[in-house]
């Protein structure tokens, strides 16, 4: 396979490019006109490191590596722009499945408004996709950084945690399916395997003030604690008020492991993690549920620094505590 | 070495963020404001593929990865702006040795005006790292893309070419110095290990008219062809009009290579290839001049389409023909 005429025909089933694109894939670079700010992030991930083959078929492979880099854009509050993406082909895989690999990833971009605008094809000695996307607004100051953050904001979370976790143990281990009915299993498994960036419900966040926002990538307690660093501030986080999806504990519990430690240091939920000033908060839903999703308050900022977590047996473990619970 | 604590060590010896970069690496993403057009490239290399750590130390590395991103920008005439970094590090690749490849980037960033706003930092089965970069320029048809050339304009060539190919041979064949002087020898080397982004060149010929311009990764004779195609044009090359770096014909002599096959299909060489109106020439060379690096006239533009290339003794072979050159 010549990298030539694999972007070749990359290029020609491309959909038409978006509005700041003047040039796209095909040159030396590519031409955008921003008009504005933009918000820029990288990702990476590597087989054997982040995903199984044996799990993934080449276009889920595509679209989660697009849809992990756009959750870095969704906790910016920034409206999905252009997509540049390196692939590393490793020995065995044919021209066919590289192609269904970038279907993968031009599905997303399609359902999310996101132009695939570059991309640079190597060998590899294992499969790897690395991702840069670039997110718009008018002005640098309506993106949401993770340190805006002040004491006696509400702490909001978008959607469900666990189910990822959950649906890895269920890839890893099929039998757990036992557990929970085929369509749950079914829809544990997707949250692993096709997480779905968050793009609306963090510009809803965005426009209804959010002060501080992080994606979860690694689990509510780690990413919790690099909000509160970033911003200097201290969170509580209440579990009992944790939206846990369906068949996460039936999961675990078959696993003979806690769910709560699933939900809160399993990771790759890419939910969003939020604080809101308290009489912007019923507006912050109202959007959210708007963008068509679920807004829980999961606890409050503090003026103390640190994570503190408040467990349904009444304990409070600080962050990282998690990774402990049996 | 936990990814956390690279990226904060990164963080922390950057240098300052340049005029664009409202905030640099560690949030979700970078923000920036562009204030005008912009030209994004990616480029991956990966250990085994497009170098070796026998020959290169982990800053060597570094700098070899931006730089071959950066060349892509020159080839557009932008300025650089941002550069963005995934670093795939394999197992036994410890910290300091990573931060050693961050520090050759960091060396060729500052050189250079580019500003390293990002990264991720993932395990990885052999040494990889993809740079994505940004360039500005202040609107869009600023910039020289691959497709303006039009019959009856001149061909130029910054540089010179085969160093890089023959820097590649010494390396692999180290008895192969003995044709040359050490200081020639370690020049070559460098012209494969440390290649130059030609930003200054490709800013002077894009304000001195070039219509079309490419950097020459893959031998001008693939790259001609590249140009030549996006343009709709056809181009002559004279190979005796070719720049070949001092030492080359002595490293194929010994080599028992043809020395214009190592100028014309070794590659990276990362010289600019463009077209420039005649009457603009004299203006485009001392422009180049004043940023330091030579200007050749190596050919025309033609009507007909293709890429005609005249040999020393008369003979013409058409694009892709250096590589059957013996």
């Amino acid at each position: 396979m010549g990298e030539f005429e694999l972007l070749a025909r990359v290029r020609e089933r491309l959909p038409a490019p978006g509005p700041r694109v003047r040039l796209g894939m095909g040159d030396d670079a590519a031409i955008t006109v921003p008009g504005g700010a933009t918000a820029t992030s990288v990702d990476a991930i590597v087989e054997g490191v982040h995903f199984s083959r044996e799990h993934c078929d080449a276009g889920t492979i595509g679209r989660k590596a697009l849809a992990v880099a756009l959750s870095d854009l969704a906790a910016m509050g920034a409206e999905p722009g252009e997509a540049y993406v390196v692939l590393g082909v490793p020995p065995g895989m044919g021209e066919e499945e590289c192609m269904e690999l970038i279907d993968g990833a031009t599905a997303l971009a399609a359902e999310t408004g996101t132009t695939l605008a570059g991309g640079d094809v190597t060998r590899a000695p294992a499969l790897t996709v690395a991702v840069t996307v670039v997110g718009h607004a008018a002005d640098p100051e309506r993106f949401v950084t993770r340190a805006g953050a002040r004491p006696g904001e509400a702490l909001v979370l978008t959607g469900e945690v666990g189910g990822a976790a959950a649906g890895l143990l269920l890839l890893e281990r099929p039998e757990l399916a036992a557990a929970v009915t085929p369509a749950i299993a079914e829809r544990l498994r997707a949250r692993q395997v096709a997480p779905r960036p968050q793009l609306g419900a963090g510009r809803a966040l965005a426009a209804a003030g959010a002060t501080a926002m992080i994606d979860l990538s690694d689990g509510i307690g780690g990413d919790a604690l690099r909000l509160a660093e970033e911003s200097g501030a201290g969170l509580r986080i209440d579990t009992s008020a944790l939206p846990i999806a369906d068949g996460v504990i039936e999961v675990a519990a078959a696993a003979g492991r806690n769910p709560l430690q699933l939900a809160t240091s399993g990771g790759e939920d890419y939910e969003l993690l939020a604080a809101v000033p308290p009489e912007r908060l019923d507006e912050a839903a109202a959007a959210v549920g708007a963008a068509g999703a679920a807004l829980a308050r999961v606890g409050e900022t503090m003026a103390d620094s640190g994570v503190e977590i408040k467990l349904p047996d009444g304990r409070r473990l600080e962050a990282g505590g998690f990774d402990q619970l049996s």
